[in-house]
């Protein structure tokens, strides 16, 4: 590959198009990309879904061989510009353009007891991310994401997801009837489907996860909705001493998914 | 009780003092008390150890009620003066001055087969705040802080605890010579000490959790310290799938909390 399109205009096209992906779920939707910032969220980009890579000037004089090796387009931006463009307060020179991953969701029911995390309404891009990451980490085959979840492509998620987010299938749903649909067809298949309720469930470490089973975690200060609550197959529960009236729903996650890996194991 | 004392000028002393105890940590330590901030961190204060109220003209004028009722001395303070002073956003009109708890060690072991966690150097605020509504979930007796960990005590650390700070005793130790001192009293006492380390360790669900334990969590960048690690009876780590390097600490913490709140369940 040849060095890399020198940019020093805000009001390039390119370094428009960037910064709407950061900033606007619409255009990553459209586009079908989004952006990972920094070192460590490049060297992970599976080098097939890297659309393009935007570095800072003081960035590719440093590492130039680096770039110059990669086979996608590669632009080298003015360094203050970059900055301002940047969605972190320390960046590090380095933004990765990423094709977002559409799973389709017959692969993920084909293996034979899958593990996967359906999330209704989590709002906190911070929280979705260490669930992305939890989920990994416990191996859950996919995580399905009901209407009203923030945007798992935004920065704050991508961030805290720290590369799981290139890893982990996430099926975004766009509407309740699409979900639901989703959720009906994860039964037929035979997928157990477990809601999180406090009230009156059997607690979480009494089923056998061994079988396909979902989880699914609701927003920490309502809950599962109703609705959802209502199609599962059962609800299980957390038991809690002290006084706390919730867990942190990435914490909620994990308690659950681990379980699962544990008995998975054993 | 009689109408708060009216506070309109930012030069007042009592307010000098409110904002350093948000701000400083040293202010805290040496007052031995820390700032509770809105509604929900008022109301779960235990009463004997609320020294006082500080709440905005408006709350006042909306909730006198609540506040001549409260036996510890109270202020009315310029709604933007109030603003100001607070640490969040959108200010509640509500800030609790509550005691710290100074909790001995001894009273800790005397129970039978107590469950501790130590953090070493968890020093992500969010994150401490965290653990410690986990831990009391999960029914920790005690949580001990190595040198480097947070102040708990600050704003963004008390918020997201979420009130366990009010229950779940914590003991700070300012230097590693006294953290050593206090983990060979735990070991002298029966309590088992398990370090996490990633590398060839035990899984973490093969131990009996059910006697006395404390589990040692590290930073998520540098894990637990060689130094402690060495002092621990033993150390377990979470088997991880794909390719994520490390768990959240809060995670890690929630994952191995809930599996001896499990043992000692059953």
């Amino acid at each position: 590959m040849s060095e890399p399109v020198y940019i020093n205009s805000a009001s390039n096209k390119k370094i428009k198009h960037l910064s709407e992906l950061l900033r606007k779920s619409r255009a990553r939707h459209e586009a079908g990309c989004f952006v990972g910032e920094g070192r460590h969220l490049f060297d992970e980009v599976p080098r097939e879904r890297l659309i393009a890579v935007y570095v800072s000037h003081t960035f590719y004089e440093q590492e130039s061989a680096l770039i110059d090796e990669l086979s996608c387009p590669c632009y080298a931006v003015d360094d203050v510009l970059f900055d301002r463009i940047s969605d972190t307060k320390t960046p590090q020179g380095i933004l990765s353009v990423v094709e977002i991953d559409r799973p389709n969701q017959k692969a993920l029911t084909d293996k034979e007891a899958p593990l996967l995390l359906v999330l209704d309404q989590i709002s906190d891009p911070g929280n979705m991310g260490t669930i992305i990451r939890t989920g990994e980490a416990a191996g859950v085959d996919a995580i399905i994401l009901s209407p009203g979840c923030a945007d798992p492509y935004q920065p704050k998620v991508v961030r805290s997801a720290m590369g799981a987010l290139y890893r982990v299938p996430i099926i975004a749903t766009g509407k309740t009837d699409t979900l639901i649909q989703r959720l009906n067809r994860l039964q037929t298949d035979g997928i157990w489907l477990y809601g999180t309720d406090p009230k009156d469930a059997r607690s979480y470490d009494e089923p056998d996860y061994t079988r396909g089973t979902a989880f699914v975690i609701g927003n920490e200060s309502h809950g599962v909705s109703d609705e959802l609550l209502r199609r599962c197959d059962e609800s299980v529960s957390i038991p809690m001493q002290g006084q706390v009236e919730s867990l942190n729903a990435a914490i909620a996650a994990a308690v659950l998914l681990f379980e699962a890996a544990r008995q998975r194991r054993a």
